[in-house]
This record gives structure tokens, sequence and C-alpha cells, in this order.
């Protein structure tokens, strides 16, 4: 094989795809970016079996083949090339050389043979959304999945739900649910895919997020592809009935406040201070006409303090967890954001009038302070 | 003790005094910023007996008294408040509460009289330079001091040496030497001190860095004092006689190299690639008429490079350390360098004409490789 192309190309190809390079395996060809030029097109393929990234780069081809080579080495050897025409050849005994001006490196590669490709996914079932949308309706949910240590595997992902021209994109952890829903621009066949969340987070970090470019996201029965651009990243679905997310969903409140999110924000933010980590202390909210009264004592000291609101229904006394909504609140955009209460026991919603988003968060019990 | 002040006053004096506050210790009162309002000024101060700062901050004092409060509490808390005025009031119980809009905080002192005051330092003897000369002085040398663990207590410091209108200033690690000299505005009487690298490495944190703003440096025997702005900075000095530098300087050279300072350090950077952590692998350099070839194995790959020089004298082949070259290099602002090397055992010096900086770094011993 003996191809060139310039180093940013090479660069750009080899961090997109580095991103399904597994951190610790013991195989160590799943360490490796395939580099195939073995057709017409210069393509560079990770995968860790669960997801796959495959990326097309431009460049010349002056012998066709192809080899495996170890992600990092390359990545930190590419990054660290000047700006110039890089050539990659190898010999029939995996020997590599990189060249760029007047500098040689050698390594031994991979046989190419050992490399497993993406699987191959059916282009029948897709969707179409802008790469700014698909980044931005990940990056509010994916904080309330469960972390992949959890017994339960559906928790782990994220619901992706189609119906008509609607995408709503579900994440749960037993304490919170989170619930994003676009409109796209067709309408498209039902369907309820449950993608792993790992597979969201190296998304969210490789899509560009251009809002005039478009992502094409393709589904079958084990598989989601997206694709965007030259590159295209295939992941596993997560196998299972999620929940029933409509069933828990409830609009009746006993109270609802309008507040200002920054101020409300900032308060928990405060309030966590005397929060030593683990020791699970709620925040307590006393609810009335036009104020949230928020208290907290710990060790370390009291504090107090006083949010204008407005207010319609009951009086309550009620406490949380400050981070489940701190999370909720640092990906709400709105200045003003509406909280809906019933009880101290029952699920709190954060949600807008048109249910773009709702964040649930169950209450914390709590032992009156003086 | 009651005072009135502005949150970005108190957030920029706490943060400024902070750096004094040592990270663990198992005296609770160094943890503590002292906040005195006993005279007409209020000052905050923190001290770990090494180090101490004092800063003034605007405000009115209401009632005169003084309180020392946890230094992360603190700074946390008040870096969390919004842009308001924020009031600091403590009874006789050292029950402090700090105010600020609808906010209340309350949280316990420690008492005024457990803290240690700043040594007065006499101002007899004095350096002024500008903010930007001092910060950029000790940046350009810092990196060469030994680490605190080592046992050559002198090593973890740094030499300020004041010869007419000239400040010198040194450090060593028993493997390199970096050497910085300055002209001042004045002429000052001969004086060496030997200053703490942690001193001098929070210095260049609370420095604003201006050019048009001065820094005075007093000297006592045990003492060094920076005042700058409203600040105040007292570090005790490392007893002892430093190293006869000159002594160790030497101008002879069999080979001397001019080089394109950009096209070495990434010469070097890539060529750490290969080496891995704590194998202490140097690079080796073998010079000839127009080119240094870089070459360098290892079981990761090889690498064989050159870069366009300009040589005076003999052919040399060298090794060095791969980071003591990058760090020197780093610090020098010259598109162009000059390298002077004598033998493969011999201290190489990268240097400018008029000498403003001198970095000595010893060679490694190599076996040649094919």
């Amino acid at each position: 094989m003996k191809l060139i192309c310039n180093k940013a190309d090479l660069l750009n190809g080899v961090n997109t795809v580095s991103k399904a390079v597994p951190n610790k395996t013991s195989m160590s060809i799943l360490e490796c970016i395939l580099i195939d030029a073995s057709s017409n097109e210069i393509k560079l393929i990770a995968n860790d079996t669960e997801l796959g990234i495959e990326t097309t780069i431009n460049g010349t081809i002056e012998e066709k083949g192809k080899i495996a080579l170890d992600a990092k080495i390359l990545t930190d050897y590419v990054r660290k090339l000047p700006d110039s025409q890089v050539s990659i050849e190898c010999d029939s005994s995996l020997k590599t050389y990189i060249k760029c001006d007047k500098i040689n490196f050698t390594l031994i590669g991979k046989p190419a043979d050992e490399f497993t490709y993406l699987p191959k996914v059916e282009k029948l079932d897709s969707i179409v959304l802008s790469q700014f949308s698909l980044k931005e309706i990940i990056r509010q949910t994916i904080f309330s999945i469960s972390d992949n240590d959890s017994n339960n595997k559906i928790m782990t992902g994220e619901l992706f739900e189609v119906k008509g021209n609607n995408l709503r994109v579900i994440s749960l952890d037993g304490h919170r649910v989170s619930i994003r829903k676009i409109e796209l621009k067709n309408n498209y066949e039902n369907k309820k895919v449950i993608v792993p969340g790992k597979t969201l987070n190296e998304i969210v970090k490789i899509i560009p997020g251009d809002t005039s470019k478009d992502v094409t996201i393709y589904f079958t029965g084990k598989h989601i592809m997206f694709e965007f651009e030259r590159t295209i990243v295939v992941s596993r679905l997560i196998e299972g009935e999620y929940y029933n997310i409509d069933q828990m969903l409830s609009s009746d409140y006993e109270t609802k406040i309008v507040v200002n999110k920054k101020e409300l924000y900032d308060s928990i933010d405060r309030s966590m201070l005397l929060i030593k980590e683990g020791d699970k202390k709620p925040i307590i909210w006393n609810v009335t006409d036009n104020n949230v009264e928020v208290k907290i004592n710990s060790i370390i000291g009291s504090l107090n303090e006083e949010i204008a609101i407005e207010k319609q229904g009951k009086d309550l006394m009620i406490g949380f967890n400050p981070k489940f909504l701190m999370d909720a609140l640092r990906v709400i955009d709105d200045e003003n954001i509406s909280v809906y209460m019933v009880n101290p026991k029952a699920p709190c919603y954060i949600k807008n009038g048109e249910e773009s988003y709702i964040y649930m968060v169950l209450p914390v019990n709590f032992t009156t302070v003086s």
C-alpha cells in the first residue's frame, strides 16, 4: 500500500475514528485504526465491536492495500507533523513508513485481515435532522442515564422514539427522567430503539454540529447508523423493552411556581457548598406565596436565602438532591422556568408549555430543620 | 466586626491571599483567611508561616474587629454570590454572617488572635522592576528548580542576584542550569538571595503582569517581600550559599549550530512519542555540515529526521534528555537559536549573543544505534 494525503485531512480522520478505539482491551487489534486503500478511496476505520466509525479522507492512492496501525501512536504522531503532505507506505512484512518532509517514521503494523469491519447496515429505514439538533438533544438528556456499572442495561442507554414528524429522546436513572422532543421536517414510520450512552457521548464529540448540515440516522433491528459528511458511525442497540414513560408522566399538580432560572441555579449551586460529597443531604424549599425560601444546615454552616417566584396553588415544603436539579437547569435555555409539584413525596416536573422538554425529579425525604 | 464591600473586590482579595493557604496542614488556623478590619482599612491575610500574603480591599467598616474564616469555604462561597454588596458581620461568639441581597450565610470563624501575622519587613533595601518583567523572568527559569522532595534545599529555590543595574535569576537541578538576566532602571547595591520556588510559583499567579506597573522587592537577611498595588507577599529565604555559577560557565566550544527554534522543538516533541515515561532513552543528534540528523529507535518504532542548520566547527554525535531541551526551548522567544557544544560529555549551552539567557544542559550517554 502507498498513499499520499494532507496532514490536516489525515489528522481530522484519525481523530474522528479514534473515538471508537477502546481505552482498555486485551485484543490489540482493537487498539488499531485500519487504513483501507484497497478500493479507490482512502478509508479509516476503528471498531470496538459495539461501536464502529468509518471515515473517508482525500488523498492519492499510489498502490492499493491496507494496514492496521496503533491508533494512539498514529494520532499522536500525525498531530505533531508539520502542515504538509504525508505519505504512508507499507510492505508485505507490515513495516510501515510514514514520511512528511524530511521526517521518516517507521513502525510495524498489524495484518488488516485480523480487523473486524463495521457491520453492514441496510439503508431502508431512516430519519434526517440537522447536526445541531442531534447534538443538542443528546446533550440535553444524556446526563441522566445510569452509568455503565448499572445492573440495569436499559438505563445505560437513551430511548430514541420517532412518531410521525416527532423525535423524542428519553433517559432515566431511577431518580429522574429527562425528555426532549423535536419536530422533524418529514413524517416517518413509528419506531423505538435504545441507543447506548457511550455511542451518544462519542457522537456528540465528532459531529461538527452545523445547523445547516444534516445527519441521516438509519435503523435496523440490531443497529443504528449515523451518517454525516464522509463519516458513518454504527452502533449496536441495547435489546429490551424501554419503560413506559407516558404512564409515569402526570400533568396534575398542587403547586406551580415560575422562577428565574439563573437565580434558582445559582442558589442551588451555593447550597452545594455546604454539602460534602456523598452525605446526601437534600436542599429544602419552603414554597410560600411570592418566595421560595431555601434552607440548608450542615456542619460547615447554614445558608438561608429567598428567591422571588410566581406561585399558583398550595404552599409546600419539599426536599431535593441539588445535583439533579442543577443537571436539568444547566441544559434549559429559557430565562424563566415552571416547576410543577404535588406533595413532598410525588415527582416534580420542570417543563415548558409545549412540553418540548420535561425533566422529572423525585424529591428526597427530609427532616425539618429549624 | 461589621464591614460592607463589593463582591468583586472581596473575591479578588480572597483569591489573591488564598495562594498562601497550605493544601494540607494539621493546624486549622493556617487554613483560614484573616479579615482584619481593626484599623481603618480592610485587610485580608493568609500565612502558611513560610509564605504570607496581605491585601487591602475597598469597603466600609461599620464596626471595627477581625475574624479568621476558612479560606476554601469563604472563597467558594464569595465566587458564587451575585455581583452585589456583601456584608460580613461577626459577634463575640465567632458566629459570622455573610449577607448579599436575600442570601444569608452563617458560619463559625476562628479567633483572630490564633492567627500569625506576616513578619515585619524593614523597607531599607529594595529594587524596582515591572510586573511583566518579574513574571517573565520567573516563568523563564522556574522549570529547572529541583522539586520539594529534593534532599538539596538550595536547589528548590532560585538565586536572585542584583549587581549594579542587573538582575540575574538562576535555577538548577543537577542536570541543567537556567539563567536569565535583565537590566533594571536604577543601580543598586549588590545582593544575592535564594527565594523558595513555591513563593515564586504563587507570585506568578497573583501578579497581574502589567508592563506599565511596577513591583518593589524588599530584601532583609531572612525575608524577601514583593509589594505591588495593594498587596504584599512576604516569604522566608532559603539559607545557605548558592553554587558558584560563573565557575561552571564556559564560552569555549568545538561545535556551534544555529537552528530554527520551532523546527527543533517540533522534532524533539515528535521524538518523545517513541520514549515511554521513565525509560530515559536519549535523543541522538548527528551534527554534520548543514544538517542535524535526529535518530531514535525504540520498541514503538523508529524515527529519523533531518533539520537544516548553520554549523561552525566540528561534526559531533551527542545525546540529550529531550525533556530538558524542550523545557528550555519553550521559554525562548527567538526565531533562531544558537547551540554551543564541546563533546558528547561536556555541557551544552543554548544562549544568545548578549547572554540575556543561558540554558546549560548536560548531555546523556548513549550507545550508537544503527
